[in-house]
């Protein structure tokens, strides 16, 4: 039975005029993320473009008891940002100012909606840059909300590490501030990081400030091929452990490379290869470019391909962005479906390599990718449309993929967010620590209306 | 009018044995930290050596409403871990075991009474060890709930990005573990960084994991003076802008550097002086001493000091680790108090300079010495007994100096934590922030059992 929501869109139209949305588009528009999950249209969309405009949209809904659902670009893999019948959905896409730039203290404070590529755009002209999050272009506020990170996170981080403070409006539109910009801090409760991460359930950032980087000297990226994948896991272990600086370590099974091939027009070994990227001053890469290769080279590496040109490289890197698109592309029509487990380095060959006959034994395409240097893989589900049970088989093998992570000590998602893909498997991974969770939610969100459904 | 906490001692004795302790002088013992501010004995103390220790314990006090008060080293330096009459002091000093040592995977997860120095001890025959913390010698539990750091930070980070896991007890004995040995995860609430830095307000760590890293292939230490504090602190910022990778970058003032030399037996200039080190391969350390040498010397360095002998390196960080006796040696008889604020690196010259002429217009010693690289700063208030009224003084420039640094956009603690020194900073610092942080507290202890009157 479905909440009559009328009263509360007409209270917004009152207050936000214009920016109130309800016509059947810009509701399609704004209904749901990147992922196959479930989803359908809001009662209504708000676009707001400050934090004003959030918390007068969320203490009308406080007051009518109506749910929000918050959405920035739209990029979520776990249906996080998909909205449902009788919500309203709070569209942060408007809000693209960049409020602070501080070059001498490489940070900077943008807006939800503010897109990582443009603040990249913004630092370059200081020689600093924004690292951290996926390969696709995403909201700097979705990034935050999902504690998202990428294929450079073994040497900058996730946003954990890179989220210095928050605005963040509460489900009765009160505003708080959390951290700011002392690099660190012992004072109280880390709010910043109990939000970053909490997709929108315990509140709606609306403001971040996070750390940026001058841009490296010089970079360097080494494909390198590998015999098997235990021997490329192994290079990546050994390189950590002796402290050669990588800056991105990227493993790509051969299925995925054959991928790449056809998509990129590339043509690499069709064999388990680690792309891996080396940053600093001259002497400094060559060093490191040295010392990996020795590594590398003692457990049996193919070949060893330096590509210090920066066209190779971005058409390296280019190709390693567009792997879903490559994996969607060995099959006529299909999507992909992204998964997303991390297990500790020392069992991450073995979690591979079972997953590996998993997917053999079902029958079901899926080329693997990982964020190595952490731990993290994928598998690019490809839904091909002429296999009408593919995704009931790829829902079983991902679930026994996340048993699997869980069971070697890792995580049930290492970078993609819980949304509704995960809930069960958060129960699974984290035991009493999710009645710590409820415990919290209905705290600070005690008529459970800041994107409900979602994480628990 | 005090609780009678005698039926709960009846009852801890009764399940605990000779673990429970009333005699004054093990009361005593363990009834404060190493800071200047009050306590008082507490009504027993719990020699804990295990998570069901101290389970058991807090089951016991929650059901006769006793609060409870954790110790580990009693380093701090903010009273959050000082008694008072009516609590339960949980000693968590002989949970002493290393209980996991991931090689491959560079974690350890120890109990929290294990010292810094006893887990590096472990680490270092495997080519391993653990950076984060205080230049003392602190319990990794202690650190994780102040959320502490020290010298390395700049490299390592803090305890916020070096826990990656904890086992908790909560204020009615339940067990939480949080996080796990993945490198990253979006599972959840970030419940492992709520409880680091929570001072045992939230529940009481019992275990921790922790990253690991590979000990440096080379490492040296740069001593370099400069003819003004300005010149110091912006050859820092130009360096981090630039990427030249820095281990530690402490800065002393002349006042501190005198000291140290009495102290410690150096011969430095008495000049702001920062004390600088690299690490890396071979290549990459002399790159960075170059680069950071061409940026000091641009910035009228006096002299540049360079110290790859160990036993050199090993005296300037032992003397530098001394600061605070050196301090206290200074006027005879006396002790020293540490504070601890942390600005933005663009206003750390202006917030040092300001208070280096508020301390010189109050007429009280108080050398200076800061981890430069991430803004935090100390002054060590030589508290002088033939002084009376020193105490006095000193709170009254720590006051301005906190208001200084908030105002510039710091922090009112990068390091030692909020304990009861710091309660009403935090409000300054967070407002708003603080209600939630109330609102938190609330939820998980309901009864305002856990460590009372720190932090809120």
């Amino acid at each position: 039975m479905a909440l009559d929501t009328a009263p509360a869109v007409k209270e917004l139209r009152q207050i936000l005029g214009a920016k109130v949305h309800t016509g059947v588009p810009a509701r399609t528009a704004r209904a749901h993320d990147r992922s196959h999950h479930v989803w359908s249209l809001p009662d209504a969309v708000v676009s707001c473009a400050s934090t004003e405009d959030v918390s007068r949209a969320l203490a009308v809904c406080f007051r009518h008891g109506v749910p929000v659902v918050p959405i920035g670009a739209g990029t979520g893999l776990e249906g996080g940002a998909n909205s449902s019948t009788g919500n309203v959905c709070i569209d942060l896409s408007p809000m693209t100012e960049i409020l602070h730039l501080g070059v001498q203290d490489l940070d900077a404070t943008v807006q939800a909606g503010v897109m990582k590529s443009a603040l990249n755009a913004a630092a370059a002209p200081h020689g600093l840059c924004f690292p951290a999050g996926p390969g696709v272009d995403a909201s700097v506020g979705g990034m935050a909300s999902t504690r998202a990170s990428g294929t450079n996170a073994v040497a900058y981080g996730t946003m954990r590490g890179n989220v210095l403070g928050l605005t963040v409006v509460l489900a009765d539109g009160t505003v708080v501030t959390t951290g700011g910009l002392a690099r660190k801090s012992s004072a109280g409760y880390d709010l910043t990081a109990l939000f970053v991460g909490s997709e929108g359930t315990l509140g709606i950032i609306t403001e971040v400030s996070v750390r940026l980087y001058g841009i490296p000297e010089t970079t360097a990226t080494a494909v390198v091929p590998f015999p098997t994948l235990g021997a490329a896991v192994s290079s990546v272990s050994a390189a950590i452990a002796a402290g050669v600086p990588l800056s991105r370590i990227e493993l790509l099974d051969d299925v995925m490379v054959g991928a790449m091939n056809s998509y990129s027009g590339l043509s690499l070994k069709e064999a388990p290869t680690l792309l891996v990227e080396f940053e600093g001053g001259p002497a400094a890469v060559s060093e490191n470019v040295s010392r990996f290769e020795a590594i590398a080279s003692s457990r049996g590496a193919l070949s060893y391909e330096f590509a210090a040109d920066p066209l190779r490289r971005d058409a390296l890197w280019q190709a390693r962005h567009d792997a879903l698109p490559a994996a969607a592309a060995l099959r006529p029509g299909a999507s992909t479906w992204s998964t997303d487990v991390c297990v500790p380095i020392s069992r991450l060959a073995d979690c591979i390599e079972e997953t590996q006959a998993d997917i053999a034994a079902s029958d079901v395409l899926a080329p693997i990718a990982g964020h190595v240097g952490d731990g993290n893989f994928h598998l690019a589900f490809v839904l091909d449309p002429a296999v009408p049970a593919v995704l009931e088989v790829a829902q079983a093998v991902n679930e026994r993929l996340v048993r699997r992570a869980v069971a070697m000590g890792g995580t049930c998602t290492g970078e993609h967010g819980v949304g509704i893909g995960k809930t069960s498997a958060l129960r699974l991974e984290h035991g009493e620590g999710v009645r710590v969770m409820e415990t919290i939610k209905a705290a600070l969100d005690p008529k459970n209306l800041m994107n409900p459904g979602k994480v628990l």
